[in-house]
């Protein structure tokens, strides 16, 4: 059975393991005080060109969208998502359950622009009863998008312009953030995302570790107290040194930008053989994950031999299924697969 | 440097790490779905004695309390726990910040009793304004309590029939479970928790696994779309085969009961010797935490050769300090903190 | 000046203030208990022909849709609305606030259709990662809407209907409901909307009382212990005879009707005279708001003598007003209001 | 019947009634922008000698306190009160439904003193752990107490200085203050409360009004956006006239310290007079609630002709009632009282 079922497939990368191996026996304090996870801060804050800025290490992606909008929000505030945002959609009223509305945009392909952005500021800024409505107090996008599609520098750069001219924080959700920077398509850097948000995550879920959200944020906006609010949240992990070893291999010689790489370099062909074959794509992505149109008999007789996603029903004969390599793909079985199809 | 200070200090036992690199490119699907999970649920419904629990593999304590609270209530609820609970101090107010009261019972060495815990039922529907008031909705101990003491097996029957009486989910906090289940002066076993309580959980994070901590409802007293509430807590693993072969290889062969032992055996030897020698305890503690009172001087000298934990101030001279054992601790180490007090 | 700007601009209706007058200085129990609040609640049931209600009396709208929409929902269930819903809009969060999300259905004329409803339903139960999503669980309808349109009682009954197929409550927001059920255009009775309905409010606030919202829960659907909910929620009137005496006023001899029936024709005396003139209507609405395009300068003009408000932009020199009657409406202001018009 | 059951059986004082029948056909502006609103808290802040302070019209008790603490508080932070505070007992969880633990200290005649506060800042401050705990953040008392005791000036003023020195805002809760006000044993202005506490608020619905409690901000400690977060608190009244009108009444030619004068002086004589007949006090309170030993034989006998409320059980044969008056009673009925006692 070929596997190309998700990003999270396998457990973790043989580095990464490794480095849990050679240090599981060394006595190590509680709560993320640990040496490993200063070392895996100020890799990070290194690779991110922002020595300034503070990390904190979580462990899953909802659980990092929900604390982290949750602590920079004010209470009368919401967060402002495409209408396909993780948040708006999946996570099970995650953000609500926190007390705050998510305030939705129109996107296109997974995006949103600055201009809808503006629009939503300023018409709620200009309703004579704004007060009586909930306030816009954070923009959250995806990069890559839940669509796998990226954001160029010149929208991030105008959509933090906007944030700032609001003074609304940026916040990006980076749970496949690995994937999205080492395309041959983007010219958006980790130091890029540094500059222009206020906040994000680099996934180390769907990246090569067991779990593990590493949180960056820029320019002082941790928000006060964060441990304990992290704690509240039921969110501190006592053997903090497991996101804090994996975090710490990760950026070593540059782990993060080797695993992405494989993914994107399998995706890559992977892409080029559905093209080649005349396969047609729901959304042209530049990244890991591809979603592709298939006839409904063939995808029957392919779920035999590979694991896929289902998307959503195409037509009554077509469907949009998603395959996703990762960095534990082998172009071998890329290829087996094109073979198949 | 001794290492006393808690018994999370070390990475996973041997056994655990094993199945983990054994089973690390096994491609599983995601949410604890995988087949590893479903054979730890079994298996620790076995051990139970409990064919028809339900078990649910979360990653940490506070998480663990606080989702399991906030199901288990009805929104006008309150838990009652002893003043000195887990959830009562030590939480950041994780059980408030789902919106509900912690309903605080004295306690006698970190236990509440049934009468109390009767009267506290009796006085409030007695009161005529009762529905001014927070109900008490779910009874929380924890087993060993937060100073290493264990409930008898009488205690526990009078105080689970007090709550069947009410109609009160008993839930049991077994952060430290597998510690209170070896040792030779309990008559408590698992089989008897799982019949005398409605929801507990076995700790795996301070005691073997990276992180990690099964819950099991008996009797049919899961709440509906618990995944989804987990979800909505922000508390659902994408790789739940993190948790599912951890608890996979502790309830393998009895690795839990190994595991206790040790813990267990070393602690009471540091015990023997600190009485012999002379030094009084702040707690009569069965387990693997010991709470001693040191002269300060003393303590202070021992910091050098020793990590442990500072408890509280006992008087201007002396200081209650906790020695904690684990799985992971070394016979010979407690002989060196022997000689060394 | 004269005063179109909304519908709650005076005091009470003089026979609501009367009764509280003559009933001033009764001793009277607090919380609702007394027999004024007992009273108007049998008279409410009786004027709704649904004998086995439960009726509680609450203070304001949003409070009442917060505290229904919060207490009818389960933790992981969101409540369905129209995208221009008052719970959607201008509720300051106050759903989300209790921990739930609205999810929003597309609007025509302010209203949603069942078959919008029965799409969204079986697209959420159709998807396979549902369980990662916000269950829909209660409909929220306005009647009239927002716009001061009406549902038929074809359209509400095939809600309706909807509704029971999946077992979804229906909310009915009637903040204006006495408005809505006057007019000569509408088919919808009190008893119809009780029978169709699992739980509606009349609104006191905007139909003659000084405050106060009649909450009718139809067949048992009232939740438990609701008393002490409405008191966590800070809703619980000390001096319930406020909300008692009023609502008993209003529903003697039928008073509600008689002060919906002067809104509704001082509106339809309006509206013909504005057709008459020519102006066009942004919405065609049968009851006391009345939808108009006015010119810019002809607005501002008006403005000296008029109260009235300000709706949405329509254009570079058009705008979109609101003028609102009510109960306390005089026919002659309304003439006035036409010839300056 | 005599009636001494509590201070909020009638309606309004026929002040505060004449007033809402005046001014009821006049056509205002909603949620509290009516020049009714804007003269009542101009003639607080006179009152209160503080011009620079903020005024917000609320409905009730519990919804004062739930709202004041939730915005004062940030998420991490509990409130400080007495075990027997109202926020602690008898608001059925308000507190804790929006995410807040109440801190409780104990208390002598309900009262919390400057010491037991201090000492429980600097336990927590002191405490290692203190970042996995529950901050505090507010302190809250009542004057009059629940017991009808007064805190002394110099009371007061220590538990302020403590306040001040931990940044601690002092909120006082109001519900019966013009109770507290006009006694001959105090010490405490309506001007000292406003220099020593950074919020609280004068209650009216025990205190002459239908309904309505003034909130009063010190010193700028107003939370930003308090109108949104009472709209998404539902307790934003669109007929803000009601409380308006009510406080309008009530500090015009002070007939807050008249209604509270007739409560002190009924009380005082039923007191005197109790105490000649040789009846015990449960607590010595110098304000309008009276608690009285009665042997239970005598308050089944009185029941008859008496309504007052049970208190709690002394011993056997004993039961702890409480006497209420209040602006509305007589000192007639006072006497005859007396006669049946």
């Amino acid at each position: 059975m070929l596997y190309f079922l998700n990003d999270y497939s396998e457990g973790a990368h043989e580095k990464v393991l490794q480095h849990l191996i050679d240090t599981n026996m060394e006595q190590l304090p509680g709560y993320g005080t640990d040496h490993y996870c200063e070392e895996a801060k100020e890799k990070i804050k290194k690779a991110c060109g922002c020595e300034d800025a503070e990390v904190f290490l979580l462990t899953g992606g909802t659980q990092t969208n929900q604390i982290v909008i949750d602590t920079m929000l004010q209470p009368y505030e919401g967060v402002v998502a495409a209408q396909t945002g993780h948040v708006s959609t999946h996570e099970a009223g995650a953000i609500e359950f926190t007390g705050h509305k998510v305030l939705t945009l129109p996107e296109k392909n997974g995006k949103i622009n600055a201009a809808d952005l503006k629009n939503l500021v300023e018409t709620f800024y200009g309703d004579e009863n704004h007060e009586h409505m909930v306030f816009p107090g954070l923009v959250y996008i995806s990069h890559p998008t839940e669509y796998g599609t990226l954001y160029t520098k010149k929208e991030l750069t105008e959509i933090s312009a906007v944030c700032r001219e609001y003074k609304l924080p940026l916040f990006m959700d980076g749970a496949r953030l690995i994937y999205g920077l080492v395309g041959k398509e983007t010219d958006v850097t980790l130091q890029d995302i540094a500059k222009l948000c206020d906040v994000f995550y680099i996934g180390g879920t769907k990246a090569g570790a067991l779990c593990g959200e590493a949180v960056v944020f820029t320019g002082n906006s941790m928000p006060k107290h964060f441990l304990t609010r992290v704690k509240q949240h039921g969110a501190l992990l006592a053997k903090g040194r497991l996101t804090g070893v994996q975090f710490d291999a990760l950026f070593t010689d540059d782990l993060y930008l080797e695993i992405g790489k494989n993914a994107i370099e399998t995706a890559a062909v992977l892409k080029a053989g559905l093209k080649e074959k005349g396969y047609t794509f729901y959304i042209d992505s530049p990244t890991n994950q591809q979603f592709v149109v298939l006839e409904n008999r063939k995808m029957e007789e392919l779920k035999k031999d590979v694991q896929f996603s289902f998307w959503e029903k195409k037509d009554d004969t077509h469907t949009v299924v998603r395959f996703a390599t990762s960095w534990a793909t082998r172009m071998e079985d890329v290829e087996k697969l094109l073979s198949l199809l």
